[in-house]
Formats: C-alpha cells, structure tokens, sequence
C-alpha cells in the first residue's frame, strides 16, 4: 500500500507548540508569573441558557422509546434547516431548504468541500490565513496561489486581471487579521469569479460579529453570489459550541459547473461519508436561532466585543497601527518599533506577561504582526492592557 | 472550476428508495394493510439510562463557566480513550492511549480514512458489500477489485495467491450477510496482508453482537494485525447511538509504509479536517464502558439477538437457506423456490406484508438473495415470522 504522499508536502506547524514551549519555559523560570492569555482562540463563556434547556430536553428524549431518534435527516433535521432559514431571512437573503446542510463545524466542511472539486484546479489563498485552507489544499496536492494581503491593502485583497483563480477562499470578519469585506468589495470578488467560471468558498464562522449594518454578513448579500459561492458557517463563536460542535453550509443550486450540480455533488459526498450532527445538539442550536436565543447568544457576542474594544482603544491611545477590534473578535496590529512577531512575543512575555500570536505563523506576510483575540475574560483584558499602556 | 468528475462514475442506489416507493404503492391500493419492516437498519430501543445520565450531566456542565469545554483533545478525551482501552483490554488487545482516535461514526472514518492513501493502490472489497466502500473510493478515482462472497464460501471469501490487492475491506461480523470469520479465517488475511505489504480496512461496527468466545471480536486477536490494520468500531448498534454518533477507530503506531506512519497521517488529518465530537457525546460514550453501562448494552444487544434468533429457527424450520442470525443482527437467505431478490420482495410484501431487503442491492453475488434484520420490536417480528410460517 502506498500512502497519499502529497502528505509529506504539509509543513509541520510550530505556531502554537512553540507559543505554549516559550510560555512553559518562562513559567519555570518565574513560577510567580500572573500570565494572562490574549491569544486564545477558544470561546470562554458557558453555553446560553436556552441551548441547555434545549439540549436536556433532547437527552431526555433520547432515553424514551416513544421519543426516541436513530439516524436523523440526510441534510440534517428540519427543524434546525427550517430555523437557519429564517436566520437568513433577517439578512434579506432567501434561500431554499435543501440548500442548507447542517455540520460538524465550519473546519469539517471547508477541509472535506474539496472533495467535490477536481485536483487539477488553481486555488488562490490570502495571506496571512487560517491554516486550514493551505494543508487541506496540500494534502490532495493541489496548486496554491498566495495572495498578498497587507498594510497597503487593508488585509482585504481583490482580485485583479492577472489573477488566476478556480476556487477563491475568502473570509470574512477575517481571522487572523480582523478585517471586514465591504460589500462593494466583495461584489468585485463576485463578479470576477463569475467572469472567470471559479468558485469562491466563503468563511463566514465570524459573521455574528458584525454589528455595522452596512458590513455584510453573508456573501449572498452580494448579487450574483449563488451562482458562484459556497458560504461556511458556525456555531462555535456564534454561540460557544467549540466543545458542542455544530455548523452549517450553503451549497445554493444555482451552483452548476461544467453542467454538474455542487449541490448535488456535496449531498452524495455528505450521505456517503458522514452521519450528521446529533439529534441532542441539532435541537441545542435550533435554540440559538429563536428570539431568546439570538438575544442570549448576542449578550455573549457583545461581551467579546466590548473586550475587542477595550484592547482597540488601547492601542489607538499607544499609537499601534492595527486592523479588527470591531465587528471581529480579532485585532491584528503591527508590532511597534519595528520588531519582528517573535521578538514582540518574547518582549511582551517578558516585560508584560502577556501572551498573544505571532503574526509570521499565519503566513509570510503576517511577519512583523501580532494577533489578540477578544475570548478572554474581562478582568484579565483590563488587566493586560493596563499592562501594555505602562509598557509602550 | 472543474467538479471531480469521478462522481459521475458513481451508481445512483435506487435500493432503498426503490423499497419505499413498492411499499408505498402497496400502501395506497392496500391502505388497511399492517406492514411489519424487517428491513430496518436502524435501532429502534431508546439510549441505556447510564447514558442517558451521564449526557444530561454534561449538558449541565456546558452552561456552567466553571465546567465549560471549549474544544476538546485532538484525538477525543482521555477518559473516553482510556475507557475504550479497558475496553479492548478485556479482549486481551492492549492499546496505547495515542492509538485510539475518536470519531462521529464508523461510516465517516471508513469513508475519510482513504484521505491517507495514495489514489494509486489497488482495493479488494468483498461482494455483497456496505455500498460506502465502493463509492468513497469510486470518488476517488481507484480502481476496485471485487471478491466474490457467496454460498460456496459461506460468504467469508479468503485470500489465495493470485489476488492482487493494497487495500482490503473486510467486515465482521458481516453487513449484509451476518457472517463472521474465525480467527484462523482472519489469521490467513492477516498474513496475505503482511506478505503482500497491504492494509486491512477491518469494519468491527456489529462487534458487540458476537456472544460466541471462540470468534474474534477485533482484529488484533490475531497475530500480527497491528502491522497491517485498523479498525473502525461504532456506538451506533452497540448502544442505540446512531442518531447520537460516536465511535472510533484504532490506527496502531505499528502501521508504517514506505516509512510513513499511518498513525501520524490519519492524526493529522483528523485535526486538520475535524474537530472532533461533542463533549456531552463523549461523556455518554464513556458511560457505555462502565460496569453498569455494559450491562444495559448488553441487553439491549441480547434483545435484537432474541429477535434474530427468533428469524432464524423460523428459517431453519422453513428449511430456507440462510447465513447470520447468530453473533450478528443481520440474517441473509436464500430466496425460496429461485426467485430473484426482487421477486421475493414483491412476494413477501404482497403476501405477508412484510418488507426486507433485496440482496442484489448489496452487489450482484446478492442476486437470489434478501437481507433481514433482528432491530424491530419483538411484537413486529413474531407477528411476521408467523404469517412467514403460514406463507411457505
């Protein structure tokens, strides 16, 4: 048996081993270090009241044979597709039931979507980016365009007449820089892959937090997206299901690529080699979108982004250029005097015993940037940034 | 962008679709008819109360910010893994923590494990089979040798000499014949396997089911197959968990090709591509392998056995030819008076209002042969052994 070599092409990532090494070594040296964690991309807050309710009754459910559930609707249940409809419908975007597949997770899908996709397609990728992206590509040894984005474009790359491209990643509020798509940027990325025949899968896990009303929270805001775009979507920082894991995917039928449906493509790929999301959690996220609990999950999403201000303010009053802190649990600044990522890692270790992401480990042009997120803990953001107005 | 084509090489299965469609026809010109489905691969008793329990206490712990689980361990939590050790432990396998991965399904893993072989291997897969083998691979473009099972080899085909093969699916006990090899049957694989520098895929999902001690119950029973296999198990049928979705799937550190470790690929895709399953799941997952939760598994499992036994007398009694019904839910037989598998559907519904599976369905050394199954209510199955009984 010969194993799938394109494997041995994945470049071993060390971000965040070597963060937790640095951060180990110098506990040991200063073992009465209050060290606070700004670099954590796990939600803190429990899950709302109203997912736990929900989820208890399904338990309960499950251990009645007259309630109980064995295996669940192919796309997922109704109930849960009917409720993200209606989700959608707030955003003035209409779409249809079977266009909706209910997921393990936003990662799950992105990986696995590209088995509908032949391995001799060009994929254009930002960078910096969410590593996901570039090994999944890696592994089935697909080619790999990069796409600079950077100080000059904002983080917010478009597409120009050089570019060539079949299947486009895009993500929006963007992790790791923070960065918001207006919708007259992402109009331009749409018309181009509708000019160009490509596709654009679209990372939409952070669009909760987006609370301008004229930043889009979807790529079906912009016209001629169904024809074009696959949309990604999650619970896990929409409403704390890191550890409950639920999410959903938007395959629009209008999808149609040398005559062949991706809609229908996905679903043979999802009835073949996946079972669907448990009944107990579908019912937990199905909670999620009703007027509770779109207000309990909002309350949770306004303190993160109360810490992301707090941390943006922080560093307009130091001067620190930065992109994200609002409408995005990520801010994403240049780290000051010069410094290279690793080098602020260590001088904020060090000087602040402030822990965040080296930038560099994001991609080449992350180099000279830092990543902070906003799913701490209150106190421990006043704290920290107190920290950093005494240093800088 | 171009659509993997190999989709379109896939079959459309018209099995089941074409079960409920017949039966829905008979339904509307029959309407008082009571038809009993033997058919149904699905459990129908509700989860054990020690899951029940443990996954209603977990919900709570997830709405509590001092017991909160964001994501979880890489490869599932510990105190899952190491139940399943003590698992395995009690069937003389010993296992190292960091072998067991955790999954959503036996199917999931079965389907995505092929992410870690080269396209460029050649897959033996028995005929009749569990349609999932053939058609991930046909999405992947590698060619399939089939094996012919049939009532010559007791539908347990073995190697000999003049099989080529990289990949090798073996399923026991078998779905959909109920068959189950022995240890010496298994050993032949194993050394063809190590001999031939090939994997074995051993699908153990109806493992539980095996009461008789003198038949394997994993793989690594057998001398020398942790160098050559790995093996997918499942909660689904063990513990009422297909609409719950929990398994795992053993991929030892002794599998190494061409000096590439299968354990270290297939971790890498799993945190590359999956995030794992829900903490409240795995919680459940754990509460199978408890004392108390073995004991409720087990009668369950003894309950469908009673059934299939109680299918299986009634076929002996008939002098109907058939394999399984023992050490497994499923029973295969042989379709009385040489009627295909489809006329002996259209008999059964007709004549005794009773619906099963035709063989075919399953590949074409199913022809002349129907699949049932012992997942019904003891009420449902009496009633259609009888009017079998009274038919034949």
């Amino acid at each position: 048996m010969k194993p799938n070599t394109n494997y041995l092409n994945l470049k071993d990532s060390y971000l965040f081993s070597t963060v937790a090494r640095k951060v180990a070594e110098y506990k040991s040296k200063n073992p009465g270090a209050d060290i606070i964690r700004l670099g954590i991309g796990d939600v803190t807050l429990p899950l709302p009241g109203v997912v736990v309710e929900a989820m208890g009754k399904a338990v309960l459910e499950m251990g009645d044979k007259k309630t109980f559930r064995g295996y669940g609707d192919e796309q997922g249940y109704v109930f849960l597709r009917e409720a993200i409809l209606g989700y959608y419908s707030r955003k003035n975007v209409s779409l249809e039931l079977d266009e909706v597949f209910i997921s393990d997770g936003a990662k799950s899908d992105l990986g696995n979507i590209l088995d509908i996709f032949s391995v001799d397609n060009t994929v254009v990728i930002p960078d910096p980016v969410y590593p996901v992206y570039v090994d999944t590509n890696t592994m089935a040894g697909r080619s790999i365009v990069f796409l600079d984005a950077n100080l000059d474009n904002g983080f917010l790359p478009l597409p120009d007449d050089s570019l060539q491209a079949d299947i486009i990643y895009l993500c929006s509020p963007n992790n790791p820089t923070g960065a918001v798509y207006t919708k007259e940027m992402l109009q331009k990325w749409v018309d181009f892959a509708l000019e160009r025949n490509a596709v654009i899968l679209f990372d939409a896990a952070y669009e909760a937090y987006v609370r301008d009303p004229s930043l889009p929270t979807s790529i079906y805001q912009i016209e001629g997206a169904k024809a074009c775009a696959i949309e990604f979507c999650s619970l896990s920082k929409t409403a704390g299901f890191t550890g409950t894991r639920c999410g959903y995917t938007v395959v629009p039928k209008e999808l149609v690529f040398d005559g062949v449906s991706l809609n229908k493509l996905w679903l043979r790929r999802q009835t073949t080699k996946f079972n669907g999301v448990p009944y107990i959690v579908q019912r937990g996220a199905e909670a999620v979108f009703t007027e509770r609990g779109l207000q309990e999950v909002g309350e949770c999403i306004s303190y993160y982004l109360e810490n992301a201000k707090i941390i943006r303010e922080a560093l307009e009053s130091m001067g620190i250029e930065f992109t994200g802190g609002a409408n995005s649990p990520y801010i994403w600044l240049k780290c000051p005097g010069g410094m290279s990522s690793w080098e602020f890692f260590d001088y904020l270790l060090e000087k602040a015993n402030v822990v965040g992401t080296p930038g560099v480990g994001f991609g080449k042009n992350g180099e000279g940037h830092f990543r902070l997120t906003a799913f701490g803990d209150r106190e421990n953001v006043l704290t920290a940034v107190g920290r950093l107005k005494s240093l800088i």
